[in-house]
């Protein structure tokens, strides 16, 4: 796994997990036989940089502790990015740029936003590992979680009975966890909870595909008697915005975890913590009982991080920085070029212009929207904003149109047509696509990350991986494939 | 002193105070011989938490400078709660154990709340430091100071004359400091201060009971000429809500500090730091004057600090974390087991009930109160909640009150007594206590820490220490001798 | 360099800044050599104080990164001073203090008030260097730009021709950039902005005292063709007061730094970073374009602050914390003294008080308010303000001024006349003096800096350098000369 980037826990192998976990197992068995720093000199003079966007105790704590014990030098970052240059408008690209810099070797990195550890990743020549993005994926929690059903479960991950509880939708710890035990055979997981805590449909879906067994009990008390772990969560109340308090409080009484509920469970209750004590999704007494198992988990954290940052980095020399951006990140693939059509929508009644932009089937009733988001007055270019019928379209003087004037009119109207007018002809033509995920990472304009798609079967957004459909009714069958086969065939292709 | 929790000053005795002052006292002569670092391989791998609920730099960064010259990692934890776990409601108790997950070898931990730090002490396997609990205590400040009274006066630590300036009410050092001083002899205290900054009547009594000559003055010029330490505190400003500012600003100009008050004065001034310069407690000619002391107090802090981190834990192997909670913890010995009597109060107008429980002796008229904080109805429980004539009563078809049901009630209606019922018939009975002190832990709900108290002569709060009283006039004294003979005779046993 | 402050990049003559580029190149050579931690062991054991008042990442982590590979230990401080002693009105005097206390060996601070490093390094045994002090300057920044330019242009910094873009007003990145090359020869600045982030004109008259060749173009593209190093910056919002968002955007847009603006450009763009994403003074295609420098600029901060670090520390032995103040900051040297007269205005209207001080040739009509900012009521002094014709004089039965009275009086009236008045007499009369720079911290009451003057040719402010005019007409000329002639010729000397 040298120099890796571990950014989804879908490109792991069963193979690397087993192997993980049979790592992480060994630097636990060392850490018992009093041999916590046997390996004090291997990342000796190493450099890990933590950038923590969401603060973070946990993981951040876990994965500064394993590079400790690994020799390296304390951590540089940050939690929170409140006082950083963050705060004063920097981006992930040059964020990275700077740890670079700072001759950091490795990177952990959280982000409140979907696909940013991609594109972290796609910027850094050092190796980039997921502290978690988004509502997305957080692949050492689920790395951590494996591992701690490994220890409990004599070493196997094949066969196991799982029970899911707290907040399967808003977390990304759930949706990573059973990605990764998609990998083995013979899983079988079960839950109870109702809208607005269940599991996502897209996920669940994904899981059957990948031969999971996944089935909604209708009580918790079903699911407990059905499995040897259960994984309780803690509800992302700040996640959660059309759902009142109240609600959220009669949900959580009917699947609190307390004395009563486990009364007879002879498992093991795991918990990624914190537990909320305002809302006490697991009650105190639950922290003494024998099937308590949460707190072993958070030491099978370190022991997971450990694991990964020695296989990422031991024996590999400092990273030199370059100084210079990769430059295949300088522009997007996510044009469906079109061959230029003789006439263009609006042409008999206003005329073609003699040079300029003209945008085309735009969402009805959005042209005078996109011309004063584009502030074209101000920038002194001519516009006619129309809608004439069921068509609106927007012409301008302006020469060039920058990636984020386009990421501004897809915002607004997605999958425009854009017509580059010369000399009173289309030069240039074609649909401008932009991941519909309300939070990828490839819709923050400030961020300027070029949109990029790959095709697995789906077309999919590079950064959040998330399917995208191509809805542009005028894109011809063969331009469509065209546009298709030039893709990657797989998201590590850049 | 190896593996010792310090929480209180009280704990220790005039030997190991003067072991660590004659120790202290050996480490900054090892640093001005050229030595500074001479201790270096003492504490090579061990890993200090620093939780600092309450922002910190200075008690912070003493004991992580005395940590670091004695080779130790650099600190865990946090100084500030903001975008931390426990901003997520994460409980002390589990912000305990994630530290033992992390491999801390040791805590210091400064909170908000009385009685913290024994319960964080009860919870670590490794040893705790206080680094002050609300208005409680502050052993290590006390600690310091002793070492820069032993520092500049010859070595002794009986027969000192000390005044006391500032804010003797609000602030934790004074209390520590004061008690610290109690196990020496022929000690003067003197002050002068005013309501509301002077000494708290129950710390003046504990002083004498101890022994101490304790005499306030008419102004601080009487003070000064009657002692050769004059010890200045800031006015916790943030912990007074009753007095205005115009009055305080008021009792300032009367006890400051300048150049005028020190006229004369040939002791030493002494100040825990920092000085707040709005107020200006201390002025800044007094800063150049030779009385001025409190410089060298603060590197005496560095020197005590890596004494007890060094007493603490040298030759200490690491610790292995169990995953587990103590046991004991998971209950209080807070009830008073009272004879089920024959019948309850209201029996006769409301009937007794089949099952369930009956609330007696609660304070006037909070029955509904009770009843609606409980959240009974929301429960699907019945609900029958009296006040007639002068007695209050709740009765409840609720199985069983969770301590955090029977907290909610006591912090309503102290002392109730709690009749559970089975098939019409009185089958427990008892008195629940919760300690007074309105910031102790005990009463701080999300804690979740189980009420404890020890009696040594007096009842007491195992927690913040305070007396308590029990009031309940039912119960007998059989009833109350029994209750007090199970208790611990001290803080130390669990 | 041993030991020695590094506060205004003016102070570093052109050998010393020939050698830190030299050896920072050397560093270069040996990271990329391989030899990234070959000197790992020159400041073993050493600390570094990170005082940040106003938060930084990229500054503090240079000086961190730097020091870390030179063995040292991680540093101690603060970064924003939200929750540390600084909140609690700790002045700087006391915070250099407390970090001598914890045995800091060398600070880098930087502060928002002019001239506050100047205050830290005169109250420091140790070394300070500046992080930045307010509008005033950033030597270290200017250190890596030149280390930047001596890379890029073949090790040479005579003969530079530098382009200067974006804000010029208020950073003090360029103030402390343009006087560092002042140090070289036949050095060409041009610029073109406008108002509001125009080159401030004390600075350009400064530049051409000092033979740099200085010229405003019209417009970023004349200024592009005539250099072969263009320097961007981000405009400083934060400091921007009395302009509307709207023209700052306008402004920004004429001076922003895209493709088409580079286009023909063959030089190098440098940015002191951060970028501002949501500006954008240098777009993101830019970053990938070759004539992009600003990320190995980043990185040659490593190699700067390394060497200075290094210059500064290395074979310094520890130092031993003496607990006291420098005698010579106890007081300012900023009255001018003259010989008490016989008449005192107001004398024939009021007659001369008994024994007290009076205060003439106010401001007009200031007396009463100076006698409310010096609470003389409630310090129960008796109070005569008067304005009378053009005259505003005070007379008070105050025994004596403190230096914050004295600059209470100087905030609302300049120059103020002071008599003390002793049996009907004057005893002592002088003019006090308050540099007028608004920002200066001399005039920050509660950091209690005793006011300080030097004369080389100008009359200086010791601390933020600003030239001083004594405008008090009633200074005899050879009052005002033995005033000068008693004043240190440099800032240098204390």
């Amino acid at each position: 796994m040298t120099s890796r980037d571990i950014i989804s826990i879908v490109d792991l192998t069963r193979e690397d997990i087993l192997h993980l976990c049979s790592f992480g197992a060994q630097l636990y068995a060392e850490d018992r036989s009093g041999q916590r720093l046997a390996r004090i000199d291997s990342l000796k003079g190493k450099v890990l940089a933590s950038l923590f966007y969401e603060p973070s105790t946990r993981t951040r704590s876990s994965f500064e502790t394993g590079f400790r014990e690994l020799g390296g030098f304390d951590p540089i970052g940050f939690s929170g990015t409140e006082g950083t240059s963050v705060a004063k408008g920097e981006t992930i690209r040059d964020t990275i740029m700077m740890m670079q810099a700072n001759h950091a070797d490795v990177i952990v990195m959280r982000h409140p936003v979907d696909g940013s550890l991609q594109w972290a990743a796609d910027v850094a020549s050092i190796p980039v590992i997921s502290g978690g993005d988004g509502r997305n994926e957080h692949p050492t929690q689920a790395l951590l979680d494996l591992l701690t059903l490994y220890q409990f479960n004599n070493k196997k991950l094949d066969g196991l009975r799982i029970g899911l509880g707290g907040d399967l939708k808003n977390g990304r710890t759930i949706r990573s966890l059973t990605l990764a035990l998609s990998h083995f055979h013979d899983v079988q997981i079960t839950w109870a909870a109702e809208d607005p805590l269940g599991m996502p449909h897209d996920l669940e879906q994904n899981l059957r595909q990948r031969d999971v067994h996944v089935e909604r009990k209708t009580s918790v008390a079903e699911v407990l008697e059905s499995c040897e772990f259960y994984y309780m969560t803690r509800p992302q109340l700040e996640r959660m915005k059309d759902v009142s308090q109240r609600e959220i409080h009669a949900l959580l009484k009917r699947y609190r975890i307390d004395a009563e509920a486990i009364a007879g469970f002879t498992g093991r209750l795991l918990h990624p913590l914190p537990i909320d004590s305002r809302l006490s999704e697991i009650t105190a007494d639950v922290a003494f009982s024998p099937v308590q198992g949460f707190y072993a988990q958070a030491e099978f954290g370190v022991f997971m991080r450990k694991a990964l940052l020695y296989e990422i980095l031991h024996d590999v020399p400092h990273a030199l920085f370059s100084g210079e951006l990769p430059h295949e990140l300088q522009s997007g693939n996510n044009r469906i070029y079109r061959a230029p059509s003789g006439k263009l929508v609006g042409e008999k009644f206003v005329g073609l212009i003699e040079s300029g932009i003209c945008l085309d089937h735009l969402r009805l009733g959005t042209a005078q929207q996109i011309a004063d988001a584009l502030e074209l007055v101000n920038r002194g270019a001519g516009v006619i904003a129309a809608t004439w019928g069921a068509k609106s379209f927007l012409k301008t003087s302006l020469d060039a149109l920058t990636e984020r004037d386009l990421k501004t009119i897809a915002l607004i109207s997605p999958e425009p047509t854009i017509n580059i007018v010369r000399d009173r002809a289309v030069q240039d033509k074609y649909v401008y696509l932009l991941c519909e995920n309300d939070t990828c990472i490839t819709r923050v304009i400030t961020e300027d990350v070029p949109p990029k798609f790959y095709y697995d079967g789906n077309l999919r957004c590079r950064y959040c991986r998330r399917p995208y459909e191509i809805r542009n009714q005028k894109v011809l069958e063969d331009e469509r494939q065209r546009f298709l086969n030039e893709l990657a065939k797989s998201v590590h292709n850049l």
